[in-house]
């Protein structure tokens, strides 16, 4: 099979996916735009509609007591290994229509393009039931279930209505009680998820599609500038304590380090001043940090750049800097096996390999910590993400189905995979 | 009689005054704090006492239609001239106790240390009723009615609950129709302001009092970049398009200018960022500029830097500065002759005569429209007003008074000031 018979048959599977993300789109808790949060009612009609996808190919479908849509599709053989694929089902608020759901819809395309043929491992289709963390502020509900991490501690995590997750899953008719029962069995061979790629990395380098080797590691702190409000007309300049320059000052820092270090990325997204009026000088001024990179000796040490940055600024000004660290979450490597045979089946479907840091956590992340995992990122128009005008290229969704394909026959031909001899 | 007896004399006054000023404290809009807005119900309790302050010195006291406590202190002659002395009454919320009032208190004491002396202009006391623009946004609503601009169309002016000042001054019980009768005749010689300075100036140099020889002319800009929001975590440093670090990189430039121009004081007090988390880059920031100097030129020319400064920087980080003017004030000097009559008086007191330019907005603003005017600041501990730890100094209230004293009877004893033709 070369590429251009693989592209002559998979069109029409293309066309299909990318319709099938925009009729899951229309199961959304608001009028007009896509929320669907975790257990919401229109992830039922998520269930019922993959289903009547999945079950003509041949593959049987539960939803597990953490609201993953889970369908095993049997290998050649009843006492074969699994391999997972999937990605997530829910949404952020006024989402797109391809986070998380291109990665579920693909899962059942290449299911599809087997035509039936059985492989040397099952498959598992995996439609994760919660990757945002919007409603509880915890993300990745479904996937710490398939690792034994949704535990009764974070069962008892409630909403903003003081609803916890344990009622929430009780009062959907799942029963929390039987959540061991959704962990992964030790057979699993591994997990693959596709995913856009929300960001304009591929898009920039004019590429379809992306090997992701790791998940960056992530430091978020908050940092305070305690300065003196004053009158904006009466007090001089060097007599001014001003927390809104000292910011000023040190978001500069940030920036500037951030873009002579490959691959780090700083960002301060709020800043809140206090008291915050036109003719008053800043007394406080608050601002968030999100600092993420591949190596978290890169990422701690430039952590630490801008703490001290922060109080040097501080202290020349005479003002003071408190900062707290709110996430320290350490970088998560990909699979090194499942990621080179993603660089050669990227590579045979005539495109150039291409490995990238995915700056966004995933569910793979979670996975990470139990089986080999691995992500093909597909190109994101405008790096536009979690925003209505989130979208994908029919070509690169041609060739992401071609990938798949491709690296399911790969699998099934090494020896090496189907004996998990890959692992550490 | 020297500085020596003055000060023995006066230190009574001074102890009463401040005094006064903490009585005035108790007539509040708010339990527990100072808040006393235009012709809110402790406005009454205010003219009581001042009244009753007033009138045992031989003073005839009128609240005028809109507001004003005025208070006449006849001269020696029933056909002399007039000089205003005075502040205002009202108060921002959570105020100290001598913004405003003090310089009322102070016309106050100057008439009891006359000892029923007359002179040979009349002394009135005003007392504003509004100065500081709290309840409707529109500062100064007394002194424009002494200057003839409270006019129709300032008097349709509504608050939040849409109560507009004309329905306030009925309400009150006042008659906005008679508001002409308010304005101050051809008679009057000028304007005399005793206020706290407001700002850490005077307390830095080590002094006193100050003579005011200019209000600073004012720009408010509202300046907002424009950039494309994106995730924090996949959108490398290159590719980005932050409206933060563009704000950023300006505040800089502001900050940096304004210290190196002798005067200028430029402040960036708040800035609103959208959509403000994070994990997303800053799609778009709003910041206010305040920019204020003695002369217009030096002001206009600074705005103009920072303008272009803002357009320059967003070009070169591809993203939009959009920039619009919300004021643009004149400054307004005071009366070069009373300025210098200050200074001495200032120095009979045995202080070093200083002068400096007003960064706040005052009524003699207003007032030197029509009259020639002038202010003495006070120093203000820590440079704090507007908040309950606003304070001033007794040893300071006892120059105050003194130095006032004397250039009563300065200007009693100038031929020049009597006759009006010091104005230009």
């Amino acid at each position: 099979m070369n590429h251009a018979s693989l592209k002559r048959d998979t069109r029409a599977f293309a066309c299909e996916a990318l319709v099938r993300c925009q009729r899951l789109a229309g199961f959304s808790e608001d009028n007009g735009s896509i929320r669907r949060t975790f257990l919401s009612p229109p992830m039922r009609d998520c269930y019922r509609e993959i289903t009547a996808w999945l079950e003509p190919l041949g593959a049987s479908v539960r939803v597990d007591a953490a609201g993953n849509l889970r369908a095993l599709y049997p290998a050649e053989n009843p006492n074969a290994p699994c391999l997972l694929i999937g990605s997530h089902l829910d949404t952020v608020p006024n989402a797109g229509a391809y986070d998380g759901v291109l990665g579920v819809v693909l899962a059942v395309t290449l299911l599809q393009n087997l035509s039936g043929r059985r492989l040397p491992f099952a498959v598992e289709v995996v439609g994760f039931s919660e990757e945002e963390g919007v409603r509880f502020g915890v993300p990745f509900l479904g996937s710490r279930a398939l690792v034994g991490r949704l535990d009764d501690e974070l069962l008892a995590h409630c909403d903003q209505h003081e609803t916890s997750i344990r009622s929430v899953i009780e009062q959907f008719g799942l029963h929390a009680a039987e959540i061991p029962q959704a962990a992964i069995p030790d057979n699993v061979l591994g997990y693959l998820e596709f995913h856009i790629e929300q960001g304009p990395a591929l898009e920039s380098a004019g590429l379809a599609l992306a090997a992701v080797e790791a998940i960056a590691g992530q430091t978020r702190l908050e940092l305070t500038f305690v300065g003196r409000a004053n009158h904006a007309g009466t007090t001089p300049m060097n007599l001014r304590y001003d927390a809104m320059a000292a910011a000023a000052e040190w978001i500069s820092t940030v920036e500037r380090r951030a873009k002579r270090t490959s691959g780090l990325v700083a960002t301060v997204g709020t800043i809140l001043v206090k008291p915050g009026a036109t003719n008053v000088i800043a007394g406080e001024t608050r601002l968030s940090l999100d600092v993420r990179h591949k190596a978290d000796q890169i990422r701690n040490s430039a952590v630490g750049y801008f703490i001290r940055q922060a109080e040097d600024i501080a202290r020349r000004r005479g003002l003071r800097a408190r900062c707290k660290v709110q996430l320290d979450q350490r970088a998560v490597p990909m699979d090194p096996f499942l990621v080179k045979q993603i660089d050669e089946a990227i590579a045979s479907v005539g495109c150039e390999p291409h490995r990238m840091v995915s700056g966004a956590g995933h569910d793979a992340m979670i996975l990470a910590e139990k089986i080999p995992c691995a992500m093909i990122f597909l190109r994101t128009p405008g790096g536009i993400s979690h925003d209505p005008a989130e979208s994908v290229e029919l070509e690169d969704v041609v060739k992401a189905i071609d990938c798949g394909s491709l690296l399911l026959d790969q699998l099934a031909s090494s020896p090496q995979f189907l004996s998990g001899t890959q692992r550490a």
